[in-house]
């Protein structure tokens, strides 16, 4: 599965330091049957043959067991999610074809227009800095009121804070993304979104988490585990200050760091 | 966040307990924009309001942040997946709107006609036993092979075994669901699924493992972290037997225990 490196400042307490930290490739792939968009599926680079086949069998589209297939890569242009063409004998379809969609609007990643995105980047530059010692405090307050987790295990956590590192709000969930919708819905009918300075999850982040936070003009999200590779890619474009491995004193800062004093100078 | 209490054996390596253990409840939630179906949601429930508001602020279907909009819960009952409608006036739907879809197909659950279902649960049925004891095995043969994760702390595996505990696959990716795909991918391009008895996966474990599983066949299933309710609700009703917390020797089975040997019986 691929890998790639990443610059990154790991801070523990005491002091900061510049790291290349490897992460996991996180990119989209979208996926046509008989040459037609049939979805955009999120995964790692590779065994995409594979990967195309077990989503086929899963999703109904292609329930014959013993049928072969062709997976026809027609694009690997960098910057452009890479697509595969699946011919199907159209007898061979099964249900879940009926009931697909097309997943192409996914493919403009999301992203609204260009003046959009300056103009909440913009927004988001001119919010204030960003103190990485808070996060301990921040992770501890979450981590108080995941009550769900102690029982089950099997529950994730998300929270908001505002610029004093003020606990907004905190929400937990099966799904992460659902967490972090609960938090931003919140804010939105509690019509606090604008307070909202910085968002943690337990967990690890996905492009889609960083998309969450920059559609909610949030500029600082922290994780206890892992960013995707696509998640720091959105956090540069998007202005984001994107932090992973937030555990005790430890932080790892992925994006964005003019937002985040050094350590040392903080003193 | 809602918890249920489920009957389940937890094994130590030495012994067989009956226990109630508490799960985070996962659960389908429709909704609706003006009547008409949008799309269908995995969540816990509770704060299903916030989760909408923020899921529609998240997916540009309702951009305006300080809109006030009344979400109407229009069926709670049991068995059927719950339905909230949101009333947006016309000039305030987002892109996202107009690129959506009704999710309407997974209302069924996902699951084939009543025939089908019997069909597949009476081939499940006839597969042999399995001893627990082996699953310490087969995580260390999973761990093994996941280089990605050792790296980058941020990627998920899954593997399928046959009948005598032998690894046929294992694969990578940064979402469990697509290394379960790409495991039961691969297995259908090497003509080897029904020689699938077992599946290990990293992490959790969502209704739709549960499903990939049913789809492929494959009767038994384990993973390292917790199951969700709805995992456990449908690996009851389709017949796979289903293992959460696999770690060293321990193992808790949450259906079909008619499957495994209670470990005092193997001596």
């Amino acid at each position: 599965m691929a890998i790639l490196d990443y610059q990154a400042i790991k801070f523990d307490g005491t002091s900061s330091e510049n790291r290349l930290d490897a992460l996991s490739v996180e990119e989209g792939l979208q996926v046509k049957v008989n040459g037609e968009p049939l979805m955009i599926t999120m995964r790692s680079p590779g065994n995409d043959a594979e990967l195309v086949r077990g989503l086929l069998h899963s999703e109904d589209i292609l329930p014959t067991i013993n049928e072969d297939v062709e997976i026809i890569v027609e694009s690997k242009n960098k910057g452009v999610v890479p697509v595969v063409n699946v011919n199907i004998p159209e007898d061979k379809l099964g249900d879940g074809y009926k009931n697909s969609r097309s997943f192409l609007s996914v493919s403009s990643c999301g992203i609204c227009g260009q003046t959009e995105l300056q103009e909440v980047k913009g927004e988001l530059e001119k919010k204030g800095k960003f103190n990485p010692l808070e996060l301990k405090h921040m992770f501890e307050l979450m981590d108080g009121k995941q009550k769900t987790f102690r029982k089950s295990g099997g529950s994730h956590a998300a929270a908001a804070f505002d610029e004093k590192g003020e606990m907004i709000c905190v929400m937990e969930d099966i799904g992460r993304h659902n967490a972090v919708d609960k938090v931003i819905g919140t804010l939105l009918l509690k019509k606090q979104l604008n307070r909202a300075f910085a968002i943690t999850v337990s967990g690890r982040i996905s492009y889609e988490i960083v998309m969450k936070a920059f559609r909610a003009k949030i500029p600082v999200l922290a994780a206890v585990s892992a960013p995707s590779s696509l998640a720091v890619d959105y956090s540069k474009e998007l202005g984001i200050t994107l932090f992973g491995f937030c555990r005790g004193e430890n932080a790892t800062c992925y994006s964005n760091m003019h937002r985040v004093n050094a350590i040392d100078q903080t003193k």
